[in-house]
């Protein structure tokens, strides 16, 4: 009786101080982002100075299964499904059952009719699964242009990130006109650049904004003329915020792509832009500390990542990944272009590889590590020879550092979801994707 | 005012239920486990009927980092060192510090000190790196010789499990004597067999016993001859109680021999007998719920071990493991003993296949996904002209359930830190296993 009495005491004074629905919701996705993509990245940010990751210091941890309807390996849609909306769904559908006949209401949808602001925002384009999943109903994920009519039917203020895919797709049997001039008819404000971004205030109503024709560019490549993940996440906070509060989900789109290419570089790069979003919102809910719910997860694991590699034993170099300058991508294109101009020359990509990856082709490999091994050279001058250059400077960078890879598509290795503020107590344990949908519908 | 009133009031109720320390602590360690290892024997577990994994639903979920002092990559020597006392060492070290001159207190002499009985269990030898670190200090793990001294020295309660390697090692420049017959002589009870064990009765005093002269079996082998490491942690439990309460360590330490070897099945099985280790546990924190805390945690990540493979795609095939039947070392010594016969034909190995790991070399993949594809009889007949076929069988059974492998060694993958029961609320979040040994200190 004296425990009952005491227990009760406690839920009674808990309850009191942080039992309130949180006022804030914040829904973090790492698309392709699982444990080896989260610490790989936090090891190299505090190799780099950067610092521990924001996204792993959240204190409540929760191991996430993330297997779908039809598969142990799921994709992006029946992961984004599962994830705002509460249900197993089988891999391509999005916010539909099983059968691609039955509509499932999403977190969002839940938000609204709460009386909260709906902000969804991506670093890819905006009707790609992972935001599709929390306003769209499709039986496919790849109907684009349908998607995006149901992105302006669903009405929710603000939408960041990439572009609109396929846009103005006048094959789709649903063709009504280009989804930009239909969501301005809708009374969307439309705008396309950083600066066009940062004008926009509270004031302006439902916002449709890009910061590229498609997805954004990659982190790595330090574009300052594109707005970033963070930058769209610090204008939906200053949209969004009212006496209600708001629902923002947000996703870092291109780690997954990263993940697919087992481009390290690339991949713990997105994570950070990733990072440096959430601290975004970490700083939010700084001053809104019993009001803002924070919660961090990925869909799936992408590309079988893993810290160690068979050649480097038990060791591993992350930081070795500080040389490395442009993502793949762009070193292709730059070979392409020197291709192009006729002559491309063994020595010239020498020249780029050092530029670009910061491997030496002479030297002391005991005393820097980035000079080649004969074995390694060798591999990059038949890729060189056979045309393949990009993708064995790609292994060979993820070989110096220690990492491995074993898959180009998804795993079933579970997510981590991390979390904090009133609510995140929830998240413990071992919990399934579609967890993260029914916790937060009970909290909103 | 008020806040700080409820959130005292809230202290002093949840202080008075929860926060006296544990009388009972059982601390499990999977050496080279972290979450692939357990979520592929989760997988396995649900798919054979056998249920969900002890081990991951405990409540309190922590990702740890696990690297040493002297690399991003532990050994198992400076794992066990920094959970078992609290400091980074360099790799190699056992219970000192890195320059290997300093000497390190365990949690276990620290629960000792608080009249607790203290007993050490592992599947693999016992004065191997992980148990060695919670009684020994040497400045080598190889020193086996001298850690079977440091056994003895100890004093503790019991230890179980796996022989002590070296035990009669003349050429050390310690030796005083056979260890079995030291710890005889320092009035522990010696026992080697199941029977034996079986019949220790808590009146014994110290005990000493050991399943196997080396190693247990793995448990693939199903061997009822050797007790397994449940029945070893019931017995500790049976020894162990007293009104004082006790520490329990318990190491599943084949897990990491089978990641060492990239073999799948003889690893989850491995993680399964651990699992039913904790299941014991379990069934003992039910009965003493509030004095009894388990933590379930690895030292490292073996063999870069991921869900899925290139060649599986978007699926993940874990149930096919249920076909192996034995070790590939089994098998191999399987094959060894056929070409010892001569005359040892491809006809015969094929047999052989199809007995211990469920391969059908004719069929429709269609119908039955164990049929091997051309490509896979292929590897294997090469192999088995090659005289390497154990390795090709495991191999071709990994993609066949769709698990890879990037490492022969450990990674730097952090592991995850799983409990339940009083002071197990404290672990959660990102935290390095030095946290563990001082965390539990404070506890104890």
């Amino acid at each position: 009786m004296k425990k009952f009495l005491l227990l009760f005491l406690a839920a009674v004074c808990v309850t009191a101080l942080y039992g309130k629905n949180p006022k804030y919701v914040f829904l973090f996705i790492g698309d392709g982002m699982a444990t080896p993509q989260r610490m790989v990245a936090e090891e190299f940010s505090r190799a780099s100075g950067r610092g521990k990751l924001t996204i792993n210091t959240l204190p409540s941890h929760a191991t996430t299964r993330t297997g779908s309807a039809s598969s142990l390996v799921t994709d992006s849609a029946a992961a984004a499904t599962a994830i705002a909306c509460g249900e197993k769904t089988n891999n391509g559908r999005i916010g539909m059952d099983s059968s691609g006949k039955r509509k499932l209401e999403s977190v969002a949808y839940v938000a609204r009719k709460k009386g909260k602001k709906v902000g969804i925002v991506t670093s890819v384009t905006i009707n790609h699964a992972t935001p599709a999943g929390f306003y769209a109903a499709r039986p496919s994920r790849s109907q684009y242009y349908q998607i995006g009519l149901d992105l302006i039917a669903s009405g929710f203020d603000y939408f960041g990130g990439g572009g609109v895919a396929k846009h103005d797709d006048k094959k789709s049997p649903e063709y009504k006109g280009n989804i930009y001039q239909l969501a301005a008819d809708a009374g969307y404000k439309v705008v396309s650049t950083r600066k066009e971004l940062a004008a926009l205030k509270p004031s302006v109503g439902k916002v449709l904004a890009r910061g590229a024709a498609g997805s954004l560019p990659y982190s790595i490549e330090k574009r300052t003329d594109v707005p970033t993940l963070a930058e769209f996440t610090a204008k939906g906070i200053e949209l969004l915020d009212n006496p209600k509060g708001f629902f923002m989900m947000v996703e870092g789109g291109a780690i997954d792509w990263a993940g697919h290419a087992n481009e390290a570089a690339a991949n713990l790069h997105e994570v950070l832009a990733f990072d440096d979003a959430v601290r975004v919102a970490a700083a939010f809910a700084a001053k809104h500390p019993e009001e803002t719910l924070i919660i961090v997860t990925g869909d799936h694991e992408t590309g079988g990542m893993t810290m160690g590699f068979a050649g480097t034993g038990y060791a591993m170099y992350v930081d070795r990944l500080l040389h490395q300058k442009c993502s793949v991508n762009t070193f292709a294109q730059k070979v392409k272009n020197e291709r192009k101009k006729g002559a491309f020359s063994w020595e010239k990509a020498q020249e780029m590889l050092t530029a670009d990856f910061g491997f030496k082709f002479s030297g002391d490999i005991k005393k820097d590590p980035m000079v080649l091994t004969a074995r390694e050279i060798k591999s990059l001058e038949k890729a060189f020879k056979e045309n393949k250059l990009p993708a064995a400077a790609r292994i060979v960078m993820s070989g110096k550092a220690g990492i491995g890879w074993t898959s180009g598509s998804h795993t079933a290795l579970p997510v981590l979801t991390t979390s904090s503020g009133p609510g995140s107590e929830k998240f413990t344990g071992l919990i399934e994707n579609t967890d993260i949908a029914k916790i937060l519908k009970t909290l909103l």
